[in-house]
């Protein structure tokens, strides 16, 4: 028989940094560990999401039960929701939980082959007990996803329980140190206590009792969110620091005959690649900070109720986190085709970073259905715009006169950058709306009319957040307690930033003639202007990051410059150096090369 | 004493299929190997590159010599050329051939760190031969890179032979099949006939012939990089049929309360980014494939000395391979993250595709560089143009009147796109060179104002690659071959080429109102609708590229559209599942989870 840990109960709930329940002092642990190695632990689940949920949805004897459990890694557990057909959309998930009154228990099950749960971090072999997301029926009745605790293996000696299949899913991208698993069920019997029940119930005669508000769980969506975008920041400043580094080291081809070859980082093609990326990196991470410091203001808030504020934030925290990611993974590969052919070894460090970073792209809300769901908002606030109404704070650009021009010199002004994003934004919000208005004039359904219109809704969410980033970039700067060297230092970033945004959108911003002919030599030659002020203090702005070479783990990226006896190095302590000749030449190579002292087994087996 | 197999002479050379020398079967097969898995061969060098060396550098003795015990196997070679410090600027190589007309040798030495030859594929562990690129110094003058016979491995038993050092270079990003490796030399002597002197020679005495035309090498380096175009388009074609088949099996989110979850081939968005990248793989496959026929038409004349069509189209496949390389890995990518979860499995075969495509960014020339040859081509037809002179086939466009509108309606006819292109082009080609003009004006010299224009030249280049694809693309589709009913299909699916290739590139058409928004209006009205068009057909679509599942290597792009069985399949078969509970659970787990039953020694190793 299997003891079942979760019936022990009146453990002390350990400290807590704060009261209010929604904030895991682990969590926040997990969100700002400190400039880390890309390895993934079988334990980041149980950190950063098993005993946050525990903590955020248990009711307070489940963390009396559970928390402390969880924290000695008496329980190692994980979080279960993705399954083989379902994703993002989490009302179609198929695992059922089915309370039977007569027993007190629910019934989980998994009733179909794309309703095994699929891709769970540390599920395969580690955990031992994980949040299940389950749809929930009882008296006859669905009532949507709700959350389980569910054991999988025993406590004595770790063998997966009976009514259980778990196992890995095999090898991914990256990922290797994480066992992402599978799980279904076969009518596993838990008891009722174990759904997570600080926000819905269901009591022992099968009542259900609903949330006070469903939208409570936004809180803990616009943290996850908010820590993408952190980590997509960190994960593209890094490589940052790699290909810029590696930059100044690296030298080729003869400027002109005869003369030395130049470091790679004073080719203007190099720069145009490398350096609008810094800029990025320092927007990105700026942003992820935003996110999550606005979160903590309202944070209070949402405890008492009070959900005011959180439209604003969800919208821009699910635009931002396909906005960063898209743009740093894209951005890291730039980083790494920068470093030539070394960028492809893994000794370069840089394909375990992109590898790290893209999945980010589709995990916690797949990057187009973030993007939407931010444009859904921005959809509202255009309509109330229209009616007169006056929208919050960052979102009073919509619904701005679009007839106005580019106030653009050839100084290139922060205010007008930030005008220009707003410009862009604005329009291509009412573009949207327009398109929609259109196709339901046309006789489209309401759902026909917001795909066909979903390119462009897409495009104005991107816009939205491009806006967001410049914005803040500019406050950033601004600030006060900023030195007015490193303000110096700082505002060709932020320009730069800007500048080459407006240029690789060119499109968006002279559809409608706000910006003239003139005014695009204006940023054209800014950008390459701002090039040459950025390149002396290239090297200086990745190594204001502060990652130690520790945590780059790269070849290319290390603080002394020595690229070459690092690479010389790591090919030297190759496992398979250690041996002289390979146990292929014996089996493939020797019976072709030299077939008569070959034995005739091996000629045997060559044919 | 190791036996020279080098000495052996007189081997009857094999069939050829062509006489010229230039072209040889291996490398035919090479280029054309049927549509093939994603592995990589420890033997790929030897047919695709060691091979064609001797047969196009060697002279009709040394190809007597060495290439049927290259083509028996007898000889396993690569070639080494890359260097630790050294790439794309092959002028740089620091290996040096150092002549000794006393003993009537060359000394091989590897001077420096970055000296070492580092990155030939198939060097570590299997070559027992290589041809390698070295510095040649003879009667005390340097002579620039020439090609050297080298045997690094003992033909009895595979030893590395005295004077070198050779071993593999560690984990790369993929490639793992492939022993990439590293290799240096300890003043190694090897006779003089090992010199590779089809072109140019070293005598007995030291005397040194210098090759009759220096530009004999442009051949196969446009049939190689032909090639990579071809290779390119059919990891993006593949990475395309399993993206496009998987999203008609995948359904996601109920299109309206209620509703059945739609295929996600239904989604606007999901069609935005797949489509047009389809329409790309078709349209790199034609480019590939009219660079190599364009080759095989100049080949003759080449060989006979008139290389007169030989630098428009060694600039279009410089350029050609930089573009389509760029353009099918961020495609395939795309492709990647458009599955989803499921994507970042291995088990979707795509980031195996991914890994395979990526490096053709840097080898056989880093793109940048490649994008900027073409741009010196570009710069040379203008300065032509503007003195009058006519420009051969392709490059007409050049210097024509940029002082007009395009001619783009609602019906969006094949005839106005390709004139945007065009003017495009021409536009970037004179504003690069104006670049170019002022900075000299301005008292730069003229490598610096090549490096201070060289995002501009990266711009012209760019567009005339794009230009061609477009152009070639509309030519394909008016061959008289092809049945009306396919003109219709594909019609469809070039114009989406084209428009989506103007929207995501718009600035760069409208800066001098070449375009006015209303013209732009109706190139995004024309591509949502091309979505509607081609949906229909975008799975026959890559079904027509024809890639049986064995090649494809995917559970998702499979045919019978099984593709949630064959991820559990995939899942259950890791070998990680073959036992229930995994190694590290008693040497980490275990004693945190019941330090009870676990020894004193175990607890000991905890702390």
């Amino acid at each position: 028989m299997q003891t079942n840990i979760l019936s022990a109960k009146n453990h002390p709930g350990p400290y807590r940094i704060s009261n209010c329940g929604l904030l895991s002092f682990y969590f926040i642990l997990f969100l700002f560990r400190p400039a880390m190695s890309h390895e993934n632990s079988p334990l980041d689940l149980h950190y950063g999401m098993f005993i946050p949920t525990i903590d955020k949805q248990g009711t307070s004897e489940q963390k009396q039960n559970w928390l402390h459990l969880s924290e000695s890694l008496k329980i190692v557990g994980t979080y279960a929701q993705t399954e083989l057909g379902h994703g993002t959309f989490i009302r179609g998930l198929e695992t059922t939980a089915t309370y039977d009154p007569k027993t007190k228990e629910f019934i989980l099950d998994s009733p179909t082959l794309t309703s095994k749960k699929y891709w769970p971090g540390c599920l395969g072999k580690t955990s031992n007990h994980c949040v299940v997301m389950a749809q929930l029926y009882t008296q006859g009745k669905s009532h949507g996803p709700h959350m389980f605790m569910v054991q999988i293996r025993s406590m004595e000696d770790h063998s997966v329980l009976p009514g259980i299949e778990v196992g890995v899913i095999g090898n991914k991208f990256g990922y290797g140190t994480n066992d992402n698993g599978f799980l279904s069920f076969d009518k596993l019997r838990i008891p009722r206590e174990n759904m997570l029940m600080r926000y819905s119930q269901v009591h022992e005669d099968g009542t259900y009792v609903k949330p006070q508000n469903a939208k409570l769980a936004y809180g803990s969506m616009v943290l996850i969110r908010s820590s993408i975008v952190s980590d997509a920041a960190r994960g593209l400043a890094q490589a940052c620091v790699i290909s810029i580094r590696y930059s100044a080291v690296r030298r080729q081809t003869e400027a002109y005959p005869g003369g030395e070859e130049p470091q790679i980082l004073d080719y203007q093609t190099q720069q145009y690649r490398l350096f609008p990326l810094l800029a990025s990196a320092y927007s990105l991470q700026l942003a992820g900070k935003y996110v999550f410091n606005t979160y903590l203001e309202v944070n209070d808030q949402i405890e008492k109720g009070n959900l005011e504020s959180m439209p604003e934030l969800h919208a821009l925290s699910a635009g931002l986190k396909a906005f960063s990611t898209y743009e740093a993974s894209a951005g890291i590969e730039v980083c790494r085709i920068c470093c030539g052919g070394h960028g492809y070894s893994q000794a370069s460090g840089l394909p375990k970073i992109y590898v790290d970073v893209v999945p980010g792209c589709t995990y916690e809300g797949e990057n187009t259905v973030m993007m939407l769901q931010t444009a859904r908002y921005l959809m509202k606030c255009y309509s109330r715009a229209k009616q007169g109404q006056k929208l919050p704070g960052f979102v009073q650009y919509i619904g701005q006169n679009l007839n106005k021009k580019s106030c653009m010199s050839e100084e290139v002004a922060l205010g007008c950058l930030v005008m220009a994003y707003e410009h862009r934004a604005a329009r291509l919000v009412e573009a949207a709306a327009m398109r929609m208005q259109s196709l339901i004039q046309g006789g489209k359904k309401q759902h026909e009319a917001w795909n066909g219109s979903s390119v462009q809704l897409f495009w104005a969410a991107k816009a939205h957040c491009h806006l967001f980033c410049v914005k803040n970039f500019v406050d950033a700067i601004q600030a006060k307690s900023l030195s007015s060297k490193t303000v110096t230092v700082m505002k060709s970033v932020c320009q730069l930033y800007g500048v080459h945004g407006i240029l690789e959108n060119l499109g968006e911003f002279m559809q409608d003639g706000f910006f003239s002919g003139e005014q695009v030599g204006y940023l054209q030659r800014k950008m390459l202007a701002l090039f040459e002020n950025i390149r002396p203090n290239a090297v200086a702005l990745v190594d204001a990051f502060d990652y130690p070479d520790m945590v780059l783990g790269s070849c290319l990226g290390r603080y002394d410059g020595q690229v070459y006896q690092a690479l010389y190095d790591y090919a030297k302590s190759a496992p398979m150096n250690q041996t002289e000749i390979h146990s292929t030449y014996y089996k493939h190579l020797k019976p072709l090369i030299n077939p008569e002292t070959t034995s005739d087994a091996m000629q045997f087996a060559k044919l």
